[in-house]
């Protein structure tokens, strides 16, 4: 057995005191395993004195995470604090230039700062790894950057924000409306300080940029990814949306196309049927398509103590291991800075609005999406509620830019109420 | 750019040629992945005239696969003739002898000799690697033995052969039987030269014990593999059991029980909203339960030319990159010899059987069951025909060796017609 391979955590939240537990639990399977034992060195975060429910005595201990990450006794600095700036980045690059090997969990820090964070690991000549950062405990950056190394990827798509799909689910279970499951949600700890991080789909489009990168071989954009929340959506889309067969998810898709790379994270609708329809509750599933592999999916806890800490520690074990590879698949330098197309594929849509009591209302809208040269697959028009007509249209086949025309055309008719809801349909 | 990472391909079938495409479109993206080129040296199969649809005019031949494993021009050896003994036996050991490291699709071969083959890929420093025998394109094994190598494993259960996942679901689709299904499958080819190889659950077999090996840290174990076809398996067993809320799946189950390793491979009910029961057609599904991690779940398509040679392709970029681990994720003389546990663990079962028009004749079953301290779910009695009455049992939870014994005893009633038809219920 060689030298023990010596870590720093810092962080003692949920993630953090997880993967304490579990190198406190399994010392020698994970020795096995590395080829050497794992030892923590050394643990740093807000209070020293909080009891978090694990022996940490036999750790060194600092206030200051970016003393943690110079500590000269340490190969590997984990990161799970989170916050995309201030401490965990000073204390992340400050491990990097150290010559310490980093292992993070941090989506936002790597969102807005990866190619620099990748640039400077490969610099000081470490690795900088971070499956966690991505769909909890799944092992999807492995499988993108490994195990399906040999295809060209067509296409990655996700459900990887827990929350989201909770509400969602439970919204269709129950028949309980947005506002109050975010209470629920709110009251469960289930939502990040800032709630807008998960129902506004910042987190999930932080994870998509990430996959994106590793899939297509781009450098991190995570400013090109369209983003759309969940927060308009209402039961009665739910309901609809049942009617036709299809479930409503908030879904991340990246793909490569000929104007650019998509990056999109918003509300779609998917068959009931597929992987990805039946997927309740807080899991994750992340979809790749590859041209050699076709389709893989991958399906798991999203988020959670052990989870979480279950991706942090595979990487652990990997560097442990001596795998060595760029943090993105590829060198830095080498990802390619591309265009970002909005919505580029075509797809059909599903689009709910509300009309004025007025002769031609729905002549008007229909005349609208006709010009913009949208043809209507399926519509419904409901009777009318105090002076309001509900009005369905599911589109063929349209673009979000001929979609978006459309809409605008909508105000000028003086017969449309609030602001129409469009949520693409993705047949996956 | 470092010198290019040379291999040599025994076997031009449906895999071997299916990897010479993919090396022939992306040369560029494969070598920016392993951070060098990989090229093919040579090639060998049994006929060097036949047209394949691909040039392979650039690269030497040999007739013997022998003399190609022992090439001092190549660093990989990728075996996909397939056959455990013979060719494919004495070319993977030349190979590893020659100081080559060997990808390999071959689950028979590693089932019957894969704790001496590891061994000796060991001794002779080289990487010893099979993505692809187990679950074609879906990353499985790298995922067992890295991405969730922070995990204790609890239990890894598969679908993993697809002729017979497509035979039972195209049963209940179209209401064909068994035999007939059977013929198309030899007719459009899905069969292997020896279908009991796939009916029988053998080669789903050979691929549970692969997994067992490394979820467990054991030496393979494949005579130790409880093995059932899926010959027996009725269109009236499939209506009942869509009736309870279940699909019949050939499951492989491998968990380490108190009283030893239990790895089975046999037809099983699960439920139809599980992502098992709704797993149709020819795609495999592996689930991984882990300590920390919770349940995986990974799906994918489990055979065809692309699909494995994408697993191919993967484990031979690992290797180019410098990834070393044991072929079974420990050092094979680690792996633990463990003691094999027949179905130990207990579980519901479904018994059908056919009874004499005798009087007394359901209460003698009951009493066998009652005996043998089985309890009874549900019954179902239908009118007799031809003085023969089919009877339905489901039980309560149970271990195998007890239903052994009230089945045994049925026998002495002398109220049975022909032989029980006995399926575990699996609550996954």
């Amino acid at each position: 057995m060689t030298a023990p391979f010596r870590i720093a955590i810092a962080g003692l939240g949920t993630v953090g005191i997880g993967l304490v537990r579990i190198l406190q639990t399994h010392p020698e399977m994970i020795a096995a395993r590395a080829g050497r034992p794992v030892e923590i060195a050394a643990v740093s975060a807000r209070s020293k004195d909080k009891d978090r429910g694990a022996d940490l005595s036999a750790y060194a201990w600092e206030d200051d995470p970016v003393a943690l990450a110079k500590r000269p006794d340490i190969d590997l600095f984990v990161e799970v604090m989170g916050g995309h700036e201030g401490a965990a980045r000073e204390a992340t690059e400050a491990a990097l230039k150290a010559g310490h090997h980093v292992v993070t969990a941090n989506k936002a820090l790597l969102a807005h700062h990866g190619n620099a964070i990748a640039a400077a690991a490969e610099e000081a000549g470490v690795a900088l790894r971070f499956e966690a950062a991505v769909a909890g405990g799944i092992p999807v950056i492995k499988a993108l950057t490994e195990g399906l190394a040999g295809n060209e990827i067509r296409r990655v798509l996700g459900v990887m924000n827990g929350t989201c799909n909770y509400i969602l689910t439970k919204m269709e279970e129950t028949g309980q409306g947005y506002n109050a499951l975010f209470e629920e949600c709110a009251r469960l700890g289930y939502l990040e300080a800032d709630p807008n991080l998960d129902v506004g789909g910042i987190d999930a489009g932080h994870k998509l940029s990430l996959l994106a990168a590793i899939a297509f071989g781009t450098a991190v954009d995570f400013d090109a990814v369209e983003l759309e929340g969940i927060q308009s959506i209402t039961l009665e889309d739910i309901r609809q949306a049942a009617d036709m067969g299809y479930k409503i998810k908030l879904l991340g898709v990246a793909q490569m196309t000929g104007r650019g790379l998509e990056q999109r994270m918003s509300p779609c609708l998917v068959p009931d049927t597929s992987p990805l329809g039946q997927l309740d509750g807080g899991t994750n599933m992340v979809v790749i398509e590859g041209d050699a592999v076709g389709q893989i999916v991958l399906r798991g806890a999203g988020a959670g103590a052990g989870p979480t800490a279950s991706a942090v520690l595979g990487d652990i074990i990997d560097v442990a291991r001596g795998f060595r590879l760029p943090a993105f698949g590829q060198p830095a330098a080498s990802l390619r800075k591309v265009r970002a197309a909005r919505a580029a594929v075509p797809a059909p849509y599903y689009l709910r609005m509300a009309l004025a009591d007025k002769p031609g209302a729905l002549a008007k809208i229909a005349a609208c999406l006709g010009e913009a040269g949208i043809s209507i697959d399926r519509m419904r028009q409901y009777g009318h509620q105090e002076g309001v007509a509900p009005v369905l249209i599911v589109t063929h086949k349209t673009t979000r830019s001929a979609l978006d025309e459309a809409v605008a055309a909508f105000s000028d008719t003086g017969v449309l109420e609030g602001t129409p809801v469009a949520i693409r349909i993705e047949n996956v």
